[in-house]
């Protein structure tokens, strides 16, 4: 039987790929730093990665990419005299687990090496409290005399995909603390680590040696006596705020951590984590796949949530390492931002923060791109300063080995769109109005004016029109009004209007003062026409298909199965110009799907069904993001063993790490966070028939009848709700501190919880 | 010393590289078909070809192309029982030579076999007085007595890219005449072709043997005896307007040409050659180099020139065979339509009323492209019905063998233009309104019609743009606002303004028929906005350079040979997408430089110089339509020897025949219209400087320094002028039976010249 708090496994295969994949499964991660899921001895050829969030760095022409710190969780043992590693010593017994419960990873090996038997257990967490510290407890257990040899401390020979990214690397030791400090290359980024332990047996000395600040302790360990020590490392670099110096800063926390002691460590992070669960969990009762998978993927947006304070966002890969350029992409406002809205919204707000402090990087890229727009232009692969990471020559051809030119740099328009959607969201289901007075109303009205700015008119035909784009399906680009695409402008041309009328109304000194600043009173007329003349793709009068983009219904029509049938290499790319599907209906992912998902309140079910049933079969769901809004549409049309299927498998992609790691020659193994987060929209938005606004929370259970129960918790306008889907009843509890009555609305029928109540309806 | 008429060689190589290539140096043509220049008894494996001008046929999926006809031509000597071939008996000596004055081909060969010398001399032309004729006086000698056996008929083995064409190929013999007649597989279209001969010795028999309808003339030759016969052979198809039927029409007219005889034939033939040279020749006095590979230029024009009455155009490859479908580019209105406007009207008229047939077609594929355009959207390859025959996938990619997905077919939007403002020039150069009237307004206004549906508006510029198109420059696909296309659009706009004020003067009841039949009321003042509106890429304010289009700037500026250097295969195209020139500044061909050509009197010559300067030296000359464009730019801003090297490299692309014959997968051998109508506009237009409008023909003499002399002929306003460049002065000498004062204006200098007069302009 599944224990739904834990992964874990009992193998240990010496390959580099289950070794890749496991590090990315047994991760680690606080939000401030990822740490992979190798063990102690690793090195970077296991790509042991501890990968920090908002620092980045170039290598000459090379993809930038997040900066790896050193490894100050390094330990590495000899018996009698022979180095002891899981990738050369003979291992007699292994497990490996993380606790979703904590996001506690441990492991549990026992060695053989010339008869006698070490058994290593070490046990590590990111602290949830502190998010600059990392804390180990690592023990060692003989069961023969044996001469013993630990090498701990920090290792900095860093596994980087485009480095070296640190330079003037310096190991050093102060007050019994080992210490590396180094600089960026491109920016001169301060980067610093120290250890500390907590080791009280041995004779220690200290060694620099191979790229690593060590103790060296050497001991005669007695049989079956189990030798503990504890290590506490910390990192800082230039991001934070630090009051002297990130040397100084490190070199103190790692102390504080130590004094404090692994217990209180432990236990402040615990704590954390028993907030974090209180306000996320899902509980599926009678299905513990499903259960495990979801939480997992619960457990993978948790780790990932950005600090408080940091406005940093969540990449596509989140922390497990440096592919995909540590970038963020759409995927964050449309598959992850929905989980902390609706359950963790001061993890919600950072990830509009970011967006807001990236907007200069925005307004850059919309005035490079093409012959130059105006407004805000956000990065199709965003990082620290929001200006484009994504290359014009995005992957590369198998068969000649040159990059491919795509466009998903250029036409990818629709992210400006999707920032202003998430931003606009924020303020209606939290009712917090804060951000948009911080930026967040200037986000919204440099998007819209990138929309105005890149539309054209149609005078024969009275409409503006968004040419010349690329949607969520990248295998067809350049394409003109497709439907997500254009939904996005007109939508974000109403949230501009909206906005100026809440502020208008509410904050008009604000107004003036933004409008002032980026000089916008004659645009914003031009907003509201817009708003009503944006041309977006209708349903087909017959059929009620819409056309995901035009002259879309020219193309042949052939399966993905046929056009896989095709292929001549096996990881070359469907798209970029002149890919096996481009002349065909076959779709990367979600497109039409992913809008009338995103919509949902504009189309009826009818036109959902048809477009579901015409698009799926001719979606090769070449993207983790695809699955998940093909489950909730289906979820929403009452299809639910399709949305089950496709529940499973947006929630298994990373417990089960069988997904493919090369895009043309382009390496692209890693989490899948919206994936993630899609799992827990299927569960709650489709499962649950969940959606709010400013005034509601609406619920329409769709419970899948493998099911007996759906448990969920909700955040609506800052009141807290537990909510549990029966077959039979919707029971909703208001917290007990909640400040007002709230309305409900369960397949059509409104309900008032007041704070402190429990209210169950019965629906069906 | 070269022979100023004439083309010869004295090798025969028997490759087939060569046979090919010498096929079209020694091809003949008449306007109703080309005979390739092959020897007589060649067969389909050399690439025998009598290529009918207008008929077309498609065999399943594969391209269409224009129907061969059977070989009427053929004739087959055997000596003492054996096969005399120049693919396989000795030759002792051959040469063979294309008189330019009347295209007429001969051969004489000694052929070796057994020691004995057979000696023969053939002579053909195809009758430039009656196009379904062709004429062969057919010579053997031995020098000693032999059996000599002769195979001459018709041989229906037809050589076809993608054949066959013709079914029920129905050998037959009627009142001594040879007859072979067929039908098109897809139209079932009627062909026939008629044999008669004058043949005064030996016995002959008859045989239908291998797909040839035979006679078979045994004789024992004498020794130094020439035994000469004479072969009429005619064709006609269901094209031609026949009173009875086409078989009866070979018939008849193969009888009729063979009671006529031979030097009645060639004297009728002959006296329309005069004609033509009197008309057309352009004479180089200090250059034979340059005289003859221009005069071989116009000949080849001359030969191609489609037939009174038949509303036929100049194919791309013209009939040297069946490459690039037989279709019709803008090859013939940008640059072999001008040569015939200002030399030989009536066959312009033909050319534009090819057009005219055709517009049915183009509105057909208006409605189809992209999600529908309304008017008039020209085929980029257009055949009898003016249905697009360039497919989607035009070319191979020789890395993975896949065809690749270019934009010829649905984005080359200037060829609309390139035909409006050929038919207007025809009516401004000849003053002849009768073809506005007969429809050549209506397509004019179709044109226009097509581009403002095309077009987008950009409200907050204020200005129309051409959005996603190709230019001239093939290499860049999808590019918006390029500079070329842009101002044909414009252009057309203007024309189409220009065609309404001139009817509404002059015919203002046809004009308010044509708005009625074609329903345009309410878009004649859209045309005169756009007219204004339309936004064409300026000069830079600094550098003087045009923008190809929109962000060409920002594409990486290299070297045509470091961007060869990089090719991995010889025949890799350069575009399409992915293709090495696209990222890169390297364009195939003139484009912006096309533009200033076209448009000259729009442009300074600083700005002439300034884009000729640029981009000259990245261009690829990818195009045999490239060279000219160069060349004329070049005598315009006074770069005389650039514009000599250009010259010749455009009027020598025939007579040499050292073109590349593959582009990617795709064999595109044949003869070069447009590189030779470019040869006559660099001479007349470039080196002589001339150019006309309704009211004067300008002259602005800019003679190379090697010659001596340039001398040629004009038509303007009906009248016929002859003009003689020296280094000092311009004699025009106005014919004797012109009807009027014709104002020149030779270096800025107004003349008028009465008819029969002679004025002598010095100039400088």
């Amino acid at each position: 039987m599944h224990n739904p708090w834990q992964v874990h496994t009992d193998k240990f295969v010496n390959e580099k790929e289950s070794i890749m994949r496991n590090g990315n499964v047994y991760q680690i991660a606080n939000g401030y730093m990822g740490y992979r899921g190798t063990l102690d001895e690793f090195g970077p050829d296991e790509l042991v990665g501890i990968t920090l969030a908002g620092l980045y760095d170039q290598v000459g022409d090379a993809w930038r990419e997040p900066v790896n710190a050193p490894n100050g969780g390094f330990t590495q043992v000899a018996l009698d005299g022979t180095e002891i590693s899981a990738l050369s010593t003979r291992i007699k017994k292994h497990r490996q687990s993380l606790n979703l419960e904590n996001a506690v990873f441990e492991r549990e090996t026992y060695f053989e090496s010339r008869k006698k038997t070490l058994k290593i257990k070490s046990t590590r967490f990111l602290s949830a409290d502190k998010p600059n510290l990392g804390v180990i407890k690592y023990s060692l257990t003989v069961d023969q005399p044996a001469r013993v040899r630990i090498l701990t401390g920090i290792d900095y020979n860093i596994c980087d995909l485009n480095g070296p990214h640190l330079f003037k690397l310096t190991p050093e030791k102060k007050d019994g603390i080992l210490l590396v400090h180094a600089v960026t290359g491109e920016n001169s980024r301060k980067v610093a680590v120290a250890e500390a332990v907590d080791l009280r047996f041995g004779n220690t000395a200290h060694e620099i040696k191979d790229g690593k600040n060590l103790r060296v302790i050497e001991l005669d360990a007695e049989t079956k006596k189990t030798y503990t020590f504890y290590k506490y490392f910390t990192v800082y670099t230039d991001n934070d705020p630090v009051k002297t110096s990130v040397k100084e800063a490190v070199l103190k926390s790692a102390q504080v951590a130590r004094d404090s002691g692994y217990d209180e460590c432990l236990s402040q992070h615990n704590a954390q984590w028993a907030k974090k669960w209180d306000y996320c969990d899902v509980k599926i009762d009678g299905d513990d796949e499903a259960q495990l998978a979801l939480r997992y993927s619960i457990f993978q947006l948790l780790i990932v949530a950005p600090v408080k304070g940091s406005a940093n966002s969540i990449p596509a890969r989140a922390l497990s390492g440096q592919v995909y350029k540590g970038a963020i992409f759409w995927d964050t406002e449309m598959f992850m931002f929905p989980f902390f809205l609706y359950t963790y919204p001061e993890k919600a707000v950072e990830l509009m923060r970011y967006r807001i402090k990236t907007l200069d990087g925005a307004r850059r890229k919309a005035k490079t791109e093409g012959s130059g727009y105006r407004g805000a232009y956000y990065a199709w692969e965003s990082q620290e300063t929001g200006d484009e990471a994504c290359t014009y020559f995005n992957i590369g051809d198998p068969f000649t080995k040159r990059d491919l030119r795509t466009y998903f740099r250029d036409k990818q328009v629709h992210i400006s769109g999707d920032v202003a959607i998430a931003m606009w969201e924020y303020f209606k289901v939290t009712g917090d109005d804060s951000l948009l007075l911080d930026g967040g109303a200037e986000v919204i009205l440099e998007c819209a004016r990138f929309y105005y700015s890149y539309a054209y008119f149609k005078k024969d035909k009275n409409q503006y029109e968004i040419l010349d784009v690329v949607g969520p399906d990248e295998y067809h680009e350049r394409v003109n009004n497709n439907a997500f695409t254009s939904m996005v402008a007109k939508a974000t041309f109403e949230i501009a209007n909206g906005t100026v009328n809440y502020l208008k109304q509410k904050y008009p000194g604000a107004l003036k003062t933004l409008i002032r600043k980026i000089n916008i009173a004659n645009e914003l007329p031009l907003f509201v026409e817009a708003a009503n003349l944006l041309y977006v793709p209708q349903p087909d009068k017959k059929t009620g298909v819409i056309e995901q983009f035009d002259a879309y219904f020219k193309l042949k029509d052939t399966t993905v199965e046929a056009l896989k049938a095709r292929m001549m290499h096996p990881n070359e790319y469907l798209g970029a110009g002149q890919g096996l599907a481009v002349p065909t209906r076959v779709i990367k992912q979600a497109d039409v799907v992913m809008m009338l998902n995103l919509f949902k309140d504009r189309f009826s079910k009818e036109i959902k069904k048809a477009n579901w049933e015409y698009y799926e079969r001719r979606t090769e769901h070449g993207s983790s993001l695809s699955a998940c809004a093909y489950a909730m549409v289906a979820a929403d049309i009452g299809k639910l063993d399709w949305a089950y299927n496709y529940f499973l498998r947006t929630a298994k992609i990373d417990i089960e790490a069988k997904y493919k790691v090369y895009v043309g020659t382009v390496f692209m193994g890693g989490s899948h966070p919206a994936a993630n987060g899609g799992a827990w929209m299927t569960a709650v938005f489709g499962f649950g028939g969940v959606k709010a606004d400013e005034k509601s929370v609406f619920i329409d259970p769709r419970l899948y009848e493998k099911w007996n129960s759906l448990q969920f918790s909700l955040i609506h306008q800052g009141d807290r709700f537990s909510v549990k889907i029966t077959k039979e009843a919707v029971d909703i509890t208001s917290g007990p501190s909640n400040k007002s009555k709230h309305t409900f609305i369960v397949s059509g029928k409104p309900v008032h919880c007041a704070p402190g109540c429990v209210s169950v309806i019965k629906y069906q």
